[in-house]
């Protein structure tokens, strides 16, 4: 199984621009560095098999991790509240594994050809096996969740999963329904992405011993990050570059997905020149559809909405006292913002 | 969303037939049917949510809920051990939402129309839902799990449950594979339908406070009944009744599924008819294969080893004491073998 098919392809451009993110993403995970490369261990042994053929396909996913943010948060938040333990090792594996059995069951749900550049999980082993194995990595995760010295973790991370995947079920159920309100649209992306990150940040605070509002707190600043991430994905869909982002792009127009630039177009919009935009979106033309998004300044609303949304994560963590690894959050908050990919 | 749409279509045979087995069930279950419509009761509420439109579907979800085998052997494990606790009822109702997380995804991979003579949740919601919903179920019954007094219970489920996956990736894997031994057919049927069994079993022993002896010995009597109900599934799929079974049939055969009977028979046949049977398996075609594997006393062979299966179940709870109650398991895994559905 080839490793990267892809990369011959692969521009100078987006190169450079993937390398200086990287490089940013390095400096702001630097106090964990150490730990997040031994979670990275961690999960790669987590994600094997004694059958050649499993062991084949677990190796080829275990490329879906990417930037790591969950297991990065949950480091973080334990050393900006005074420890990282062997607990938040373990935790972190499980937050990393968990995000990678939803991306392999996603990437059935999108019928996506591409992943991180790469053929997808089931368009190499088919929908079936893409089935199985996201199960497989669920159960695990649950199984390796239980090694902690408490059942706060498993316990966390089994709700917050429950969760997510009520958040996707309600995005497929709303799949063109272009009367979305914003409320509506919120409800799902706080399941299908920011509760991941919000539990991750908490349980980073708590098995570090931080008191309940402090892990509150840090609850809220992954919940916040995690909605200004969705945002920014949906800003990336409709405006990044293929190349960059490394999968196909226009993907949620094209299923119908609700997004945050459409669904505040569709109320920003003049009556008469409504259908027009519906007809776009129903079609799935993102060509047609990009003009007339930026006739309403959705796309500069969206990224408001997300820039408001980092503040909020940002000050919400005035709760702790100032401190050297408390600044670095902000970064990794404002990071969510400037990302390209 | 109706009920039960095909109920006009049944025939008086098939009733008669599943009124029998019910009885049979109900009588084998009469130690503990107070506790199991208390598992029932608690399971039907786990499947719920403030959302009308997922509530619907894990409404209609629950009815995938048959025989409830496994949190009934649970329950009798624990009985035929002393005691059954509330942690009982609560790994009762995990392990069958468990089990139907599985059928709400095999029926994905199956691509089933009918589950228990109703429309299939894939057909009636479409595979994206399908494979979130079965997600959320897997999730919160882990959730569930941790609300016992002692983690042991989550910890085996998810183990069983990362094990079942594996079996049956195999089981894709395997597809059309002609070749494929009865050492590796009873690896996959371990994983994908005894595991649970078995972990089941041991469960309701363990927390009735057996000993590790005893609690081995429930281990092995649900594998050695999970891996004759399998077989018996394998008998059924290829001589049952469409309406008895309450799926389509034949199904095995179609999806290139490795059965034990076409496995024997594979084995069985004189080299030069071998041709002939291959191509009917790859065919799919299950009404000229039956006369070939009768000819080969094939069914009778399996139906052999399901018996062989049953008894060594049965002899191998001679670790315990007599007490009515074994002997109720013993008849629990005679039923495996007298089921027409």
């Amino acid at each position: 199984m080839s490793k990267d098919p892809d990369s011959s392809a692969a521009q100078a451009g987006p190169d450079a621009a993937q390398r200086a993110q990287k490089a940013i993403l390095q400096r702001l995970y630097a106090p964990v560095a150490t730990e997040l490369a031994e979670v990275e261990r961690q999960y790669r042994a987590e994600l094997s098999s004694d059958d050649p053929y499993i062991a084949n396909l677990l190796e080829y996913i275990e490329d879906y991790s990417g930037k790591k943010l969950r297991p990065a948060l949950l480091l973080l938040a334990g050393k900006a509240c005074g420890r990282v333990t062997p607990d938040h090792l373990t935790l972190g594996v499980v937050a990393e594994m968990l995000h990678t059995a939803t991306l392999v069951h996603d990437d059935i749900l999108d019928e996506a050809l591409l992943r991180r550049k790469r053929a997808s999980i089931n368009a190499l082993a088919g929908n079936e096996v893409s089935v199985l194995l996201g199960d497989h990595i669920f159960s695990h995760a649950f199984e390796v969740s239980l090694r902690c010295t408490t059942p706060l973790g498993a316990r966390e991370f089994s709700r917050a999963m429950a969760k997510t995947c009520f958040g996707e079920i309600m995005q497929v159920h709303n799949r063109n329904n272009f009367e979305l309100t914003e409320d509506q649209y919120f409800r799902i992306i706080e399941g299908k992405t920011a509760e991941l990150y919000a539990t991750s940040a908490m349980l980073g605070a708590a098995y570090a011993g931080a008191n309940e509002a402090v892990a509150q707190a840090f609850y809220d600043y992954g919940m916040n990050l995690g909605r200004a991430f969705q945002i920014m994905d949906d800003l990336l869909d409709l405006l990044g570059e293929e190349a960059l982002v490394g999968k196909t792009l226009g993907s949620d127009v094209e299923k119908g997905k609700p997004t945050l630039p459409l669904i505040h177009h569709l109320h920003a919009i003049a009556p008469a020149q409504r259908k027009a935009s519906l007809e776009a979106a129903r079609a799935g033309r993102r060509a047609d559809l990009l003009p007339l998004l930026h006739g309403t300044g959705s796309f500069k609303y969206a990224a408001g909405v997300a820039n408001r949304l980092v503040a909020s994560a940002k000050s919400g963590l005035d709760v702790m006292a100032v401190n050297p690894l408390r600044d670095l959050l902000d970064e990794v908050a404002d990071f969510v913002l400037a990302r390209e990919a």
